[in-house]
């Protein structure tokens, strides 16, 4: 591992047309800008990355945000959600319950 | 998990003067679309996803490729290295040990 947690933001833009919406128009990069802001204000910079990334294919629970190595995913998130993730979850090691994606089961 | 497998291949693109070059232009959005051929074509679409990164923080190693959640980087892939990738890590469960990264060890 090269970082002990490994968020990903989706900053993925759709036209905007298009009716699923977009994370990058619901506020994506700002959810990675706190998340930033975040991890450098309780020392975790280095440890745990925040990284944009192109459509994570859950468009339609945007913001959408994948935790790394635990694979949790949460949407809807916003910058003010920020602060309650990293405590919780990357400090305290408890995904944000009312922030979860439900699971998709996929294959048999 | 919404995916078993989860590929990101860095895209960021750095002004052409920036002497770390970067991996959008040694080729990183090539590899992704060679991923998601290959996975199309080996049934793993959905089960597996090929996905776009901003900047992983592996500059020099370009293009940097990540999986999780078993948190394996792999540096320096072309498309030509794909099929192996999806062969032998994502198929039979075995890094492909010559493209590995180094690990990084942080903190104490």
């Amino acid at each position: 591992m090269r970082f002990r947690c490994h968020i990903f933001v989706c900053e993925n833009r759709r036209p905007d047309a298009d009716e699923r919406g977009s994370c990058a128009a619901r506020g994506g990069e700002a959810v990675r800008q706190a998340f930033k802001d975040e991890l450098r204000r309780r020392g975790l910079k280095g440890e745990v990355r925040a990284n944009g990334a192109g459509c994570l294919d859950a468009c339609g629970h945007g913001p959408a945000v994948v935790i790394y190595p635990e694979g949790t995913w949460y949407g809807g998130v916003t910058p003010a959600d920020v602060p309650e993730i990293v405590e919780r979850h990357l400090i305290g090691g408890q995904p944000v319950e009312r922030l979860r994606l439900p699971k998709l089961e996929r294959g048999a």
